[in-house]
């Protein structure tokens, strides 16, 4: 008999997929040039030529039996330390190899991270607007996971529904800095604050109540932007990185956890890392692409377009009348919609060949996201469809 | 509070693995030329150039905002049609792109095809000899991983045992052939007999079995050995293969899923297994990695050297006095050990730098595995250090 709890996911499908699908076949019947596809968030810019040309380098250069081998299961040594060092350099902080553990993706990172510290049952609170694919790698755990309802102003964190929230099953608290779908960047004070919040919880509990810090964006933030490096605010903070965005790579599938060293039971935890990815049968991500990111560890992409996407969205929007919190990294805007309901307003918009994805699965109501990972001269030309938009509710 | 299930498995280390890093160790002192490590199973001939050039061609000639971009959860469309191909050119199969699932190897394959066919409390039957981490890819899924005894005199299987030890709770048999560690192929009729009980099995209990069947060492198979094609055999087959082996690419994790278009579901499963993905944030094998694949689905890595090694050990040892059923297959062998107890056996190997793995964590006392993927001047060396230790028992 098979399996009803897959059966029943395999009828949820993403919201953002699917507008994706549609952008996909009108793209085919009208031109690719006439969809203003603002559903998905791929990058838009190619990777840094330090990981293009490392992976030529090391296959035309390596042995193939040593360069294709087995990596130990908690990642290659030499790019364990790398990613320590860098992280060291640049946030001042103290990781070492054994603080490392390579993962394929924040989205394995996330998992991984929620299977160790919690039990059946045990819960993970994170803030709206998050994520939606946070659900299942969450609920396929067992722990169950818990939305605090979002400060609609700032898109800081709702401190008094998070306050109401904690309890003694709280395990962790999975945050998103900057954030998808918001595009905010969580200030200094906010993680201060948070953290200050979790040490008194944790002393109340008598158990450690873990930060899982997903990060994928670290490297998207625009100018003048305060941007703290969480862990060296809160120790028991598991660092979920991945090089997706910053390196263009979301197809190559590789990131890493970072265990704070101050964490308790830090080394244990990258062990038991180790073998969740062992029973899943998942094992590592791949050598050459765990070497190659090594060597692109201090590059990103040229990630400028995205701020100035942000610049003249956030400027034209805002001339026509929509609502918006103005992010300070990433490659999405989270405006609120010019009707209550997200869904019908995504659909007028759909009508118009512009796709923006409705704000119910992120947890928040009468919003809509933009991710402008978009060619700058296409975010252009959609404005006018923008205000035809607008227009309708005038 | 810590997952006490992955603190628990922390301890339980692989014996393959610590005797691969003893000798890892032992060779920095006395010279790697100088340790016959027949410890691990990691391919000691370089990947087909086929996967090397397309590897370079793509990194030099796509647009690599295209080719790093993400995979559909299921798999690259093309790549996927180009193993269906592949299996139907070269098996007489039917299969369609929607019937195959891109995963990260076969350890991913087989916990991704136990997920999907069981549900906490079922039972999954392997036969003895059989690799030990399938204990961790079935006990993590809930499922519980039941061992039918050895038939120590040709590694087929043992009929009368399995019979016995089939109920209602039985939903999938997973088989390995080639076999890891015997190196045994099931014969036709093998897999006939198998077909024909699991098929009055299924009727009797009014549910599918299904056929997990491992099949990383399919393209290892020795002159004139008969090596059927699972699937062609029995319907309700879900094929799981790694090209860990047949183009030496063990630390890239990349192989597939392909279910029988006759298996009952076989549309529900494939999507079933992206939900799995989806649950434990691993989603796809790398683009690239599964890019390049697809252009070396005809080839091999030079495989020969392991027959020509397997010669040299069957016929040397088996003059020594050495008990051996003889590989069809792959590069391990598993004769019997000089002694009941195998650790002591293995330990005094030991001793003369001659690394062999007891049987005992393969279901199957008093035999050592042989993992002669290593340079054929190597194993001609060690031939005077299995005299020695064969000396010690005269």
């Amino acid at each position: 008999m098979l399996n009803q709890n897959y059966i029943d996911m395999c009828g949820m499908k993403s919201v953002i997929r699917e507008l994706f699908s549609y952008g996909s076949e009108r793209a085919k019947e009208i031109g690719y040039e006439n969809v203003f596809d603002y559903s998905l968030g791929n990058p838009s810019v190619p990777a840094p030529e330090s990981f293009t040309n490392e992976m030529i380098r090391l296959l035309q250069s390596e042995n193939p039996v040593t360069l294709h081998g087995y990596s130990p299961s908690l990642g290659i040594d030499s790019v364990r330390e790398a990613v320590a060092t860098s992280l060291n350099d640049r946030f001042d902080m103290n990781y070492q190899k054994q603080d490392i553990f390579m993962v394929s993706g924040a989205a394995g990172a996330i998992a991984h991270a929620a299977r160790a510290v919690t039990t059946p049952g045990d819960e993970i609170l994170t803030f709206a607007p998050f994520f939606p694919e946070y659900m299942p790698y969450i609920n396929s755990t067992g722990a169950v996971l818990k939305v605090v309802p979002a400060d609609i102003n700032t898109f800081q964190i709702n401190f008094d529904a998070f306050v109401d929230m904690l309890n003694e099953k709280v395990m962790a608290v999975l945050i998103n800095t900057p954030n998808n779908p918001s595009g905010i960047v969580y200030s200094t004070e906010t993680i201060k604050k948070l953290a200050m919040i979790l040490t008194e919880k944790e002393e109340e509990f008598g158990h450690p109540i873990y930060i899982i810090s997903d990060e994928p964006y670290r490297e998207i933030v625009f100018n003048g932007v305060d941007s703290p490096f969480i862990a060296s605010h809160y120790n028991n903070t598991i660092t979920c990185y991945s090089f997706s965005k910053s390196l263009s790579l979301p197809g190559e599938r590789i990131g890493y956890i970072a265990v704070n060293p101050a964490c308790e039971d830090s080394a244990l935890l990258v062990d038991m890392f180790g073998q969740i990815s062992r029973g899943i049968g998942h094992n590592c991500p791949p050598s050459i692409i765990q070497l190659a990111v090594s060597k692109a560890l201090y590059d990103t992409a040229d990630l400028s377009v995205y701020e100035t996407n942000k610049n003249i969205l956030y400027t034209e929007l805002t001339k026509m009348g929509f609502d918006i919190v103005e992010p300070g990294g990433t490659f999405y805007m989270f405006p609120k919609a010019l009707e209550e309901d997200a869904i019908a307003f995504s659909n007028k918009a759909k009508k118009l060949d512009l796709l923006l994805v409705p704000s119910n699965s992120f947890g928040v109501p009468g919003h809509f996201r933009i991710s402008y990972c978009i060619p700058t001269e296409k975010v252009q030309r959609s404005i006018p469809v923008f205000q035809k938009l607008a227009d309708m509710y005038l």
